[in-house]
C-alpha cells in the first residue's frame, strides 16, 4: 500500500527557497505566480494494513522524525497504485 | 488557482536521503516501510486563467527551471482551495 507525506514550513515562516523560485520563473516571464513555497514529500510503499492504522502511525513518525513541530506541517494521505489520494 | 508540482528523483537513481530516512524509521520500530523516496513539492497560488493552459505552463516552467530532465521527473497538479487534486 502507498502514502505521502507532504512536509512544509508554517504559513508564517519565511520561505527563502520559495521566494527565490518564484523571482526565477519571473525572471522566465511567469508572471502569474502569486505566490510558492517549496516543501518535501515523502513517498512511501508499506506493508499492507488497515488504512486508519497505517495513517495513525504515519502520523506518529511525522511527530517523531519527519517534521518539526516548530517550524513545520505536515499532511498524510494515502493513495491507490495511480497514486490518486484515497479519501480518509 | 493553486497547483502543485512534484519533482522527484527516477525511478533507477539512488535516494541516498530516503535511504537514509527509511533505516531512521526502522531503528524507531517502524519495519512496515518497504521503500521511502524523498522529493520536493512546490505549492502554487497562480492568477486565474484556462486550467489545461496553466498545466502547460506549469510543464514548460518544469522543463525550464524546476526539474534537472536527467535525474528527476515530475508531475503537475492543479487543486481546489481544499488542496485536493482536480482530474485534468
Amino acid at each position: 500500500m502507498r502514502a505521502r507525506i507532504f512536509v512544509r514550513l508554517k504559513r508564517g515562516i519565511l520561505d527563502p527557497q520559495g521566494v527565490a523560485v518564484k523571482r526565477a520563473l519571473e525572471g522566465l516571464g511567469y508572471g502569474e505566480v502569486r505566490d510558492l513555497r517549496v516543501g518535501k514529500v515523502l513517498e512511501l510503499e508499506l506493508e499492507p494494513a488497515d488504512p486508519g492504522q497505517v495513517r495513525s502511525r504515519l502520523e506518529d513518525m511525522c511527530r517523531r522524525l519527519l517534521a518539526n513541530p516548530v517550524t513545520e506541517d505536515f499532511t498524510v494521505e494515502i493513495v491507490d497504485e495511480g497514486g490518486r489520494p484515497r479519501l480518509p
